[in-house]
C-alpha cells in the first residue's frame, strides 16, 4: 500500500494548527494514530475553541460532557466515548480503548471512571469563558429570545503515513445546551468517522442527529473503495441523502463532511459555509472554505485574510 | 409502496412470543412502530431471557445497564438510549426519543433522568436469578476458571407493515461482566439497526465492538436497495466482512444479522448457531435455524422439538 503521500486533513479553521503539526508527524516517519491523535488534542487544549475539549460549550446543567472517538485504519481497530467528562484529552481516552478487544466503547461515568483508572489528565473542562456564555445563554432562553441549540462544531481529521497506514479521530463537547448525556454522531463508527487503510478514510460535523441518520462517513469510504475520487464520493454521500432527508423527514440540519483516500486526495461536501484545513506531500497546509456549489456539487476556494481576521476577533470577542 | 404483504422478523428464539404478537398487530392494521416496540417490549419483560431486559445479566458491578433503539423507516427518524438502567422498558424510550429531532440518543445518567421525567415505569432491572448468575461468574473468574465475557444476545427486529412503512427496533443489557457504560452496536445507527421503508431493514446480535467495526446493518439495507435479495445482502455483507476482520484485526467475534425487504423477503447470515423467529403474509409465525453453510452461504433449517425442550429447561435451570 504505500505509496510516499502524507495526507491529514481536518474539519473547520479550529484544526489548522493540529494539522500542521500532524504534517510535522507524518514527515518524521511517525504512525498515523499519534498524527491524529495530536492533531485533536491541539484542538481540545485551545480554550477558545467553544465546541471541542477545554474551554468547550456546557450542556443545560452546565456540565462540559465530551463524545470523542478514534479508528486504526490498517485493524479496523476502533475505541470511543461519549458523555465523558472532566477529562482534559477525550481523543486519547478512546485511542486507548481502541486497543481494547471488548470495552472499546464507554459512555457517561463508567468512561470518566474509565480514564480516572488508567491515569489520564483529569481537568475541569468548564473555562470562565464558556461559564459566561452558558449564563447568557440561560438568560436568552429564559427570555424566549433564543432556540437553545446551535453550535456543533466537531473537530474531526484523516491521517496518512507514507507508508500507506490511515486513522481517524473525533472529538467535540456536542450541542451547546445540550440535555444530559445527549450524543450525536462524533463517537458513532461510520456516521461521525470511519477509516480503511485500503480505501480512506472520512470524518463529519454537524447536527449528529441527522448525519447519523444516513451512515454518512462509512458511505463516503465505501464510495471511495468503487473508483470515485474522495470529491465524487463526498457529493455523491452527501447531497443527494439531504434531499432524501427533506423529502423523508421534512427537514436537515447543517452537515459537512470530510475525506481523503489511500493516495492522499481528498473532498469535502457540506450544506453550510464549512472551513477545513488540509495538507499532503503536494500541498503545505492551507485553511480552505467550502459551499455548496451548483448541481450537488462543492465549491472550495482559498479563505480570505478578512475572514481570518475576523475569526480570530469573533472567538476571542468579550462575552457580554 | 403499498404491497399487501405484512412481515415480522427478530433475532433468536427468545423473540418468537413477541413475534407472533407482531404479526398480530399488524394484521389489525397496527402501525410498524407499535408492531416491533411491543415484539421487543415481550423479550424485554420475560425473566428467563437474560441478555434483555427484566432479568437481563449484569455488569461487573452488578448493576443492569440496558442499551436500545428504534427506527422509523419512512422518516428515518431514530431515537436511542445507551447505559441505561432501572427502566423496565428501553425499547420504548428509544422509540420516544425517536420524536426528538434534537438530543435524541441519550447515555447514562441523562437516560434515565429522561425516562424517569417522562413517567416511563421504572424497576429494579436486577433478579434474583439474575444476580445469582453475577455471583457465580465473579466467584468463577476469581478462581480464573473462565473469562469474564460472552453471552450477548441482542434481540433486533424489523416489521413491514400491509401499506409498505417499516420499523426497526433493538434491546439488550449488553454483554455480561461488562465494564460500567460499556455500549455495543445495539444502539448505534447502521452498526446494531437501520432500515428505509423504501428498501427495508437490518438488525444485528453479537459482540458489538466487532459489528461496528463493518456497520453491517446499513451495508445490508444498502446492498437490498442494489438489488440483491435479502438473503444476498446478508451473504455479501456478512461473509467477506468476517474474512476481512480475521486479515486485518486478527480475529472476528460471533455475529448475526437478519434482514426483511419492503416486500417481505427475508434472510439472515451468521458465523455461529444462530435461531429466529419470522412471520409474514405468506409464513405463518416460524422459528428457524441458521448456520454458516459453504461457499459464504446460509443454511437454515426447522428447529427440531428436541432444541426447543433442551433450550426451556436450560433457561429455567437452577443457578448452581
Amino acid at each position: 500500500m504505500s505509496n510516499e503521500t502524507w495526507g491529514a486533513i481536518a474539519t473547520w479553521r479550529m484544526a489548522h494548527n493540529g494539522v500542521k503539526k500532524a504534517s510535522q508527524i507524518l514527515q518524521s516517519k511517525g504512525s498515523a494514530g499519534d498524527a491524529v491523535e495530536e492533531l485533536i488534542k491541539m484542538v481540545e487544549a485551545y480554550p477558545y475553541y467553544k465546541s471541542v475539549g477545554y474551554g468547550g460549550l456546557p450542556n443545560e446543567n452546565g456540565v462540559v460532557e465530551m463524545d470523542a472517538a478514534f479508528m486504526d485504519g490498517d485493524t479496523l481497530a476502533q475505541g470511543a466515548v461519549a458523555g465523558i467528562h472532566n477529562v482534559f484529552h477525550a481523543v486519547s481516552v478512546a485511542r486507548a480503548l481502541s486497543h481494547e478487544h471488548y470495552n472499546s466503547f464507554r459512555v457517561g461515568e463508567g468512561a470518566t471512571q474509565y480514564a480516572q483508572l488508567n491515569g489520564f489528565e483529569m481537568r475541569n473542562m468548564l473555562t470562565e469563558r464558556a461559564k459566561k456564555r452558558w449564563e447568557k445563554r440561560r438568560a436568552e432562553i429564559a427570555d424566549a429570545k433564543v432556540k437553545p441549540y446551535d453550535g456543533h462544531d466537531t473537530v474531526g481529521a484523516i491521517t496518512l503515513t507514507p507508508t500507506g497506514s490511515m486513522a481517524a479521530a473525533t472529538s467535540t463537547s456536542g450541542l451547546f445546551m445540550k440535555r444530559p448525556g445527549r450524543v450525536g454522531d462524533s463517537p458513532l463508527s461510520g456516521s461521525g468517522f470511519y477509516v480503511d487503510s485500503e480505501i480512506g478514510g472520512a470524518a463529519a460535523t454537524g447536527l449528529g442527529e441527522d448525519i447519523m441518520k444516513g451512515c454518512l462517513s462509512y458511505e463516503i469510504v465505501r464510495l471511495m473503495g468503487t473508483d470515485r475520487t474522495p470529491q465524487q464520493a463526498c457529493d455523491e454521500a452527501v447531497y443527494p441523502f439531504i434531499e432524501k432527508l427533506q423529502r423523508r423527514y421534512g427537514q436537515a440540519g447543517e452537515f459537512s463532511l470530510i475525506a481523503m483516500d489511500h493516495a492522499g486526495h481528498w473532498g469535502v461536501a457540506t450544506n453550510v459555509e464549512f472551513t477545513f484545513s488540509v495538507a499532503t506531500t503536494h500541498q503545505a497546509p492551507v485553511i480552505l472554505m467550502a459551499h455548496p456549489g451548483p448541481n450537488q456539487t462543492t465549491t472550495i476556494e482559498p479563505i480570505t485574510q478578512e475572514w481570518l481576521d475576523a475569526y480570530e476577533k469573533r472567538i476571542k470577542a468579550p462575552i457580554e
